[in-house]
């Protein structure tokens, strides 16, 4: 695949995150327009509320874009989906004749501020990535017992709390928590001091079910994906975890990418799993390469210092694709809904430099990291902003997700002032 | 408190669910009626739709009742919820003026419907009660490390699926899913073996926030109560647990009741959470009688067989209450909202007539349970219901929450099959 030209000069460089071939979905408002869909293309956003009033879009008999978020588009399915791709992409090319139309709804992505693309309906985490299960396995439970016996045979997940799912540029307040260091016999309600990132990319899914799904149901089923960026209090996490998992650990925020890149626009880019040990049961097998060639990076700044790059590693390092963590999650009968959004796990590659948190970058906290600022790290400082990129590289243009950040703000003084 | 007269005569009787007293808040459809939100009283249910339409009921400027789930009573806050229930009890007392007004507004249960009261936010399960919590440990880790080591100073909890969460009287299909017999190496993709049941309550959150709140806020922010039972399937959850706890084990139905017992109606009947070995910290402590004595009773009834009384207990067995759990909840800035559903935990009593759970009747299936009719179970078997009774008990009157009921159906031949 080659970069497909666009009238819209900024969307035609090697560098943009969204060239026509891209057209990742989005909310945005500015000073003057309220909350409304918008596609990107280049350094601009189409107005998609005021493109189907005028007519422009105009694919079902309701209105797709009378609301300020991507779930009816969802709601309408496959066919919908591919329709909506193709018209953008008739209006946006080099040769359409519709420049003349489009222009004026065109708003630049500098005066815009970014809301949730959609409204998650219910958010689900996996643990998905080998070299991720692996490092932490080992840090928690020991090198022999690193992989739990079932890791190989399921997509280890857990469910969220979609509330506390927020758009990337919303800050994070440092959150308090019921935690026991290992010298002291009691625990106490203090504020985390081991805050932590994790790559990963999250799922989106665009079909509701209510009984199990096939893989390549669950394919079909996908929407698209975002860049998820799962906040963690470890030492929350470490007294809480035992024995039925994570909760307020990982309660306080989870921020997403603003614009949702449809897995059409990934579809080039797809790679197989990873050689398997253990055949999967039928019900989760790959059924064609399953995952995505994705590039991904974490970048660090300290507050008012220039940032730099904690870790480079590739959505291919993934164990289980997002099809077989939403076919398992189906598995039960339990009911899928549009909206749903599944982390895939952490994402570490299989040397130091490609490890997705810092739990795994500093070992613990044992191995701390220095920035090129020449401070250190183990976990994240207050006025830390951590930023996640990722993009898919084709021949001169590549499929960007855009960036996820967020900057960790002190703990409240005294969490129940008022 | 004794039983406050209503002219509704069924709702006069010692054995009533629903006395002037109770009036809890549910959702109905008949044969005529669109499912629309009700109040029972006796054996009638009050229209509500009809009330607020005829302007009996006009609490608020906008409508809330043009819809079938009680969120929008919720939205509105305590004050709001103070005015209604002060309203209907003038409504339906005795002494009452407009008995000519409402009479024509009271449908018999027997000619509805119920259908789910609310619409679920997030659904959170806990693990709450200490004898539960001290069965299940011993079978599963042995009876020295029966309570984890957070468990007295901690609500353990792990967020589940509100997709599941189904009304009374669904049917529930025996779920699918991977598991590993101990003797066999590799795991399989069977019918679950061990269906189980939980018996416990459900709290609903009516009030939204996103901070941590004070155990008092949180008892204030919850609106009512239901009958919960979170069906279990432990093939499935023994293989999948560890390490980031249940996720398709719970994930194919949880049955609530279907009338929600407003806290108002259960304020007689507060009581205090039992003796602790550790003083809970600060932000969990007790703020006074912070449980409810609720007696609670499970029948199982084979097809087409008369039911037996599997288990009594009472909700007074709870370790933490319900506040306790969302004062927890909110901890770490977890944002709740209105319509959240958090399930108690399995309540069990301390002897083995008082077990919330097949899983510790039968001992994790070693001890089969004979029923009255001469057969016996170790778990739930295809066409089994299980209907889950609460009541709490004042003087010659009692505030019921109706029944929870559900049947098994067997799994499907081919969960993939369309």
């Amino acid at each position: 695949m080659t970069l497909m030209k666009s009238w819209v000069e900024s969307a035609n460089t090697a560098d943009t995150d969204f060239p026509l071939n891209n057209l990742p979905y989005g909310v945005f408002s500015t000073l003057t327009l309220d909350a409304r869909c918008g596609v990107a293309i280049g350094d601009m956003i189409l107005d998609m509320q005021a493109a189907e009033e005028q007519g422009i879009i105009d694919l079902t008999d309701d209105p797709l874009f009378d609301v300020p978020f991507w779930n009816e588009v969802m709601e309408e399915g496959p066919a919908v989906w591919t329709a909506l791709r193709n018209r953008l992409k008739d209006l946006l090319a080099a040769n359409s004749s519709d420049q003349a139309l489009i222009a004026p709804l065109l708003i630049s992505q500098a005066d815009a501020e970014m809301h949730m693309p959609l409204v998650v309906s219910e958010y689900t985490d996996f643990y998905a990535g080998r070299h991720h299960a692996t490092n932490v396995g080992t840090m928690f439970r020991g090198a022999e017992n690193a992989l739990p016996p079932n890791w190989l045979h399921i997509p280890i997940g857990y469910n969220g709390r979609a509330s506390s799912v927020v758009v990337s540029g919303t800050d994070i307040c440092r959150p308090w928590g019921q935690l026991k260091s290992p010298n002291h016999e009691l625990p106490a309600f203090l504020p985390c001091r081991r805050f932590d990132l994790e790559l990963e990319m999250g799922a989106i899914v665009g079909m509701s079910s209510d009984g199990p799904i096939s893989v390549d149901e669950a394919d079909g089923a996908i929407f698209g994906y975002v860049l998820l960026n799962d906040w963690s209090a470890r030492d929350i996490q470490a007294w809480e975890y035992q024995p039925l998992g994570p909760f307020q650990a990982k309660a306080t925020a989870t921020s997403i990418s603003p614009w949702i890149v449809t897995k059409a626009a990934l579809e080039p880019f797809r790679t197989p799993t990873p050689h398997r040990e253990f055949e999967l049961l039928d019900h989760l097998k790959d059924t064609g390469p399953m995952l995505y060639d994705i590039d991904l990076a974490v970048t660090l700044a300290p507050q008012g210092k220039a940032a730099t790059t904690i870790t480079q590693t590739n959505y291919n390092e993934m164990y289980y694709s997002a099809a077989q963590q939403l076919a398992h999650h189906s598995s039960s009968g339990c009911p899928m809904n549009v909206g749903d959004l599944l982390g895939s796990g952490t994402i570490s590659g299989p040397t130091k430099s490609e490890r997705g948190s810092l739990l795994e970058l500093s070992w613990g906290g044992k191995e701390p990291l220095t920035l090129e600022t020449g401070e250190t790290r183990t976990f994240l400082e207050d006025g830390d902003t951590v930023t996640l990129h990722g993009a898919a590289k084709g021949d001169g243009y590549k499929i960007g997700f855009g960036t996820c950040t967020g900057t960790i703000l002190p703990a409240l003084k005294d969490p129940y002032a008022r």
